[in-house]
């Protein structure tokens, strides 16, 4: 194989696919990053066997080929090269030479033999969703998932597709997180997507410039198309919770707050709060006022801000960590807390829209 | 006590007198930060018993007094309330409640008896010294002391004063720094200043805004001596290394080269080399050409770069650790690299100035 690209082009490659290869791997081959020309393009391809990703870059193909290099010192080295065209050499052994400007790279590489294929998904059911509502379903869903590997199905986010809706829900036994939007569709589907996959889709789609990300199913894999990446990976399988009678609907208290108040009051507030132990915060919720409290054994704090109440008053109390994670992701002026009693879930919502509903279970106060 | 101030310069003020606070003392009264109030300001104090810092805040004093108050949390509370006015009171069991618009802390304090009193540094000896030249002497010296404990003086910095010039020099057995710089001054002094205490008047020094600073001595201590800050560091004891007849002053070999360029020839150069041993690159200099290399399991790497050669070709290793450090601090363009041959040290100085010398030993290589 021997191929020119630019410098700028092949870093920015690397470091999309490099979002797939596992430095846990015990098999070698995992480590590295496929290069494999195709047509008048460099394909390059990461993959720990549960997500695979595949970038396409420009490049002048002088003779056609593969290689498998190490993931990490590629990266290194290409990032520190300067700005400028990279030739690629690869001889019949896999030794290959990077040369560019007054560098001039060998690295021992792999044989693409032993690299595994990535899963086909076949084409049959193709949605497309614009790519900042996707982004902004994955920001507002996926850090409610778990991480406890004894509920595989709780490590995923939940992607149902009905009537015109698409809808994302995580949870993790402490709370829930639902947003939905519009897609265009014709076929129904619902899937369990890992959470680990919809991050690094998130950071991809970030750092591309895309208007509309295409995504195809088949029964276990699920494929994420943009202009110039492929993003495969299997799915998790099981039945999800059934999440609609988890949520409720009616309120004995509804809060309506400045969304970075509060959450600079709680942010302070947890401060004291993870002194101790549950990062345990209070609030106290009456006519006009809420306070949000805490002790530990270095002291205490009280936070005092302005509210609209609707309905009865109410002390109750939460893990501060879970107010400040849904919180950093509305991006409304005003959210809506919606109270029963204080031993009932706390729902947030933003003011201004009814796509997002995040479901926050109290911790027990004893005064 | 009870006094106002604002927000901005106590976090300022935190951050700065924090430098001296010790995560790992033993002694929770060191693990505080003294607020006292003095005329119409308010002094913060932060002291791990070798190095201690005092700085001034303006502050409407209503009641006068002091207290301790644990440094982490201070200092994370502090930085996360609004910028505004921040009133501060204590009770005679040192309770302490800290206002600021909404939010109200209350911390449990330690009373200001058991803090130690810092130094007193007599003014007999007073050199001022441009801010700008000390923090370049700092930034070329200080990263070659050594970290290894059983040579204590090699620790610090030898800060030598005569005939009106002030040299700072340190060493670590692989390499030596040597600044020199102009000051006034009618009495020669040298002392020997741990590193630690160098970096943290460094970061000051970066965070304020000063034209001079004022160094004064006495047998054991030093004082660096701001605006608003003073800065009061034990001096280490013993015999400094004679230094001047370990730097060699006549050369075989002479290159000039671009320090940048030979920056990041090395840096590349040394991704390959770290993957080895002792970070070994090579240096093969003939004509107007300079080569870099280095070998590892994973492959090898040749960089080129063109040169001024004055005097015999030479091949010659080293560790890039050291020359990636040493380049990072020349802001000069040019850079000079003096050989005698492949087992002496290399003297590396700026071309357009005399006032920096770098040594660095040669690592033996084997062809």
């Amino acid at each position: 194989m021997k191929i020119i690209c630019t410098q700028k082009s092949l870093a920015a490659s690397i470091n999309i696919v490099q979002k797939a290869v596992s430095s846990k791997t015990t098999l070698p081959v995992l480590k590295g990053i496929l290069l494999e020309t195709e047509e008048n393009k460099l394909k390059l391809v990461g993959t720990d066997i549960e997500l695979g990703i595949e970038n396409y870059i420009d490049a002048e193909i002088i003779k056609s080929g593969s290689v498998v290099i190490a993931s990490k010192i590629l990266g290194e080295i290409i990032r520190k090269l300067p700005d400028s065209t990279v030739e690629i050499e690869v001889d019949q052994d896999n030794n290959t030479i990077f040369r560019c400007e007054n560098s001039e790279f060998t690295l021992l590489g792999h044989s693409s033999i032993d690299f595994p294929e990535l899963p086909e998904v076949e084409k049959d059911f193709k949605y497309s969703i614009s790519q900042d509502l996707f982004k902004s379903m994955i920001k507002q869903t996926t850090f409610a998932t778990t991480i406890d590997e004894t509920r595989p199905v709780l490590t995923g986010v939940l992607m149902e597709i009905k009537d015109n809706k698409i809808s994302m829900v995580a949870l993790d036994g402490y709370r829930l997180a639902l947003k939905q939007g519009n897609i265009k569709t014709l076929t129904d589907n619902k899937v369990i997507i890992p959470g680990k996959t919809l991050n690094e889709v998130y950071k991809i789609l970030s750092e591309e410039d895309n208007d509309e990300i295409e995504i195809y199913f088949t029964e276990k894999h699920i494929l994420f198309k943009t202009q110039d990446t492929r993003i495969i990976s299997r799915l998790l399988e099981g039945e999800f919770v059934n999440y609609n009678q988890i949520i409720p609907r009616e309120f004995k208290s509804r809060v309506s707050v400045n969304t970075r108040s509060l959450y600079d009051s709680i942010e302070r507030a947890s401060l004291m709060a993870k002194e101790g132990k549950n990062n345990l915060i209070k609030f106290s919720i009456k006519d006009e006022k809420m306070s949000i409290s805490s002790n530990s054994e270095m002291g205490k704090v009280f936070e005092s801000l302005s509210i609209k109440l609707e309905g009865a008053d109410i002390e109750i109390g939460f893990n501060s960590k879970y107010f400040i994670d849904v919180l950093r992701v509305i991006d409304s002026e005003e959210v809506y807390l919606n109270f029963i009693n204080n031993v009932s879930p706390c729902i947030i919502k933003p003011v201004d829209n009814n796509n997002y509903t995040h479901l926050i279970l109290p911790v027990r106060i004893t005064n």
